[in-house]
């Protein structure tokens, strides 16, 4: 584990995901120590699922994977930027690329 | 409120702030109703702090604040983006520019 705030092995991380490329955001899952270290091993994220409360694959089902660039923490520690290559069309589950498509302002 | 997922006025909702121009990632916070209710109605950024469990303006103390650019919510309403222009220096109460300056991988 390397320097991230997981004292509980169940303690989730908000983890922001960005397109390498283009910088714009994809989706913003949640990691435990579990799918953090499965995520570092295989180079694709793992998020935890609060509503299934078990570890995905992102894009196993959909085969829209994310392909692990950079990643990196905040000053606190207690949230994660990974900067990917979207491996597929899109991320959202709606079929658009990005899951933050509502425009409020 | 505008079709945000605030069911208790104390939930909280992770919000990732990104400069509106560059496309970085500044840092993430949380809010809670009032938190966004105030962020909308003045146009700059305002957090619930979870440490000192109260509203607060982002800047109001370091002069570093964020004006809003235009506010993203993600497919289920459980998570905000808000692109901002950064009013000041830097984000970071390290006097980096960005919160995410640890580069894990």
């Amino acid at each position: 584990m390397k320097k991230m705030n997981f004292p509980r092995s169940d303690l989730l991380i908000p983890t922001v995901i960005q397109d390498a490329k283009t910088l714009e955001i994809l989706m913003l899952g949640y990691m435990n120590r579990r799918s953090f270290n499965k995520t570092l091993k295989e180079g694709q994220v793992y998020f935890w699922s609060r509503s299934r409360r078990k570890i995905w694959k992102k894009g196993e089902i959909s085969g829209n994977k994310l392909g692990v660039k950079a990643i990196f923490s905040d000053c606190d520690k207690d949230a994660l930027l990974i900067k990917v290559k979207l491996i597929g069309k899109n991320v959202c589950h709606t079929g658009n690329k990005s899951c933050f498509y509502r425009k409020i302002l």
